[in-house]
């Protein structure tokens, strides 16, 4: 990967955190209207436990490879990534996977207590609503769809309430709904924000789905060596290892095919190596 | 109260009640995009518990009392009451006031488990921001700021993590965000969904403050009979009943005076109706 493509990663997840450290706070870009400063920590202990941001990076970097500029998708790709920690803080609950640290810290939970975990996780969906009426036109509808029972939720209940012996179709249900809707919904709005054609939001959606089915069977390859996830719904229940890492393969070069109406760029170049270099983290 | 009044607010609820079934159920007004049927089913359970619907009904009356006309207002009322009963999903959970009956049926955790109600209760706030948003531009943006942090979610944070002893400020805090903000969203909304000049929906804002406050302070009135209830966080810590009273009954004046400057109309009547009847829930 040439370092002007690293750099710009780079510089578009500095770009991320460092809009996101405002949020919850005073002077911030959204008004806080009065959040109890008891509430307003643990929301920021929430969405600033690092990470790599790799949502908002999407958002953003789709939106500079199809209008030149990445900060028109600034809110969007703040939405999105606020959704997606409303989301690991609940998955963290005790009735949920029961962790209790993430990313090295204690979750939510765990330093805060589980009624207060579940307020942080339902005031963090608000937010991100909130986030996402500041962009565009449509770009509130599709984290609408993407987080609701239809998406991430959808996904996410049937991880949590099927039992094995799972099949092909369900493992494929639980990875297009609680991992690629909203990653579908990081490209889509980016496009959206800079303003894109109708195919131009159409490849950022196929980009998106390719990458989103690409991640999570990576995700599943590495959680194969963690004992503490067997008998979880994962692709390994219904592929060998071999033929996971093929169905990887084959959906990045899907997520870089889409890519093929954008303009060269670098933050195209960026999208095609988020994409390949996902894939290596199962190598 | 004339028959025709109470007739025109039972059409309301009628309407809201219609409606609200047709929710997370094939062939409704918002396409379900593959909703598991297995989640389907207690999102239907979680919405179609009974109710007054008092916020859809006040959603949907001020919208006739400005226009003439409730349809309008409709997409605006089952998002306002979608939201509120996910709220009722999450307070129920153990963690939280541990209720296992809501209404005389088993809450959604002691029917479907905790982390099910956890899910149930997050897809219903997505599924009424994806509802508010059919709506006209503004009534997305009044449930977001209702919704989050600094409204319902706020109210209820204070309420779960302040101890005794209580002030009067903090219990207004609590009934202003936790109760009133999303009784001021449905009447707000339903005067955007009117087409109301600023003044109107000043006005309906005015409105559903008023009635929040008067609400919250007829519930505290009615929960001090309940020895379950006593420690909580109620007007009554900080005040007489009789000065309780009084409040409510100066807070249903200011309601019905925001009243003035709507013309006369049945649906006028409905909101002074609803008010004034709420009151006497404390006689």
């Amino acid at each position: 990967m040439p370092d002007f493509v690293a750099e710009g990663a780079e510089r578009l997840r500095e770009f991320a955190e460092s809009e996101l450290a405002k949020l919850f706070a005073p002077g911030g870009p959204v008004p806080d209207d009065g959040i109890p400063p008891s509430l307003a920590e643990p929301l920021r202990y929430a969405i600033l436990g690092g990470g790599k941001r790799l949502r908002p990076v999407l958002c953003l970097a789709t939106c500079e490879a199809l209008c030149g500029r990445a900060e028109p998708a600034l809110p969007a790709a703040l939405a999105v990534e606020v959704l997606h920690n409303y989301t690991l803080v609940h998955d963290d609950l005790k009735c949920m996977d029961d962790d209790a640290l993430r990313r090295g810290r204690p979750s939510v939970h765990a330093k805060y207590g589980e009624a207060q975990a579940v307020l942080v996780g339902d005031a963090l969906q608000a937010a991100a609503f909130r986030l996402a009426l500041m962009a565009p036109p449509g770009c509130a509808e599709a984290l609408a769809l993407a987080a609701g029972p239809s998406g991430v939720v959808g996904g996410q209940w049937i991880d949590v309430t099927s039992a094995p012996p799972h099949d092909a179709a369900r493992v494929r249900y639980v990875h297009e709904r609680k991992t690629a809707a909203l990653i579908v919904c990081a490209c889509e709005t980016g496009a959206i924000c800079a303003g894109a054609p109708e195919r131009g939001v159409a490849a950022a959606r196929r980009y998106g789905a390719a990458f989103g089915l690409a991640f999570q069977i990576v995700d599943d390859l590495l959680d194969a060596e963690d004992p503490a996830k067997a008998g979880e719904l994962s692709i390994l229940r219904v592929a060998s290892r071999d033929k996971a890492r093929a169905a990887a393969r084959a959906a990045t070069t899907e997520a870089v095919a889409a890519l093929d109406g954008f303009e060269p760029s670098v933050a195209r170049d960026i999208l095609r190596s988020l994409a390949e270099g996902q894939l290596r983290r199962s190598l």
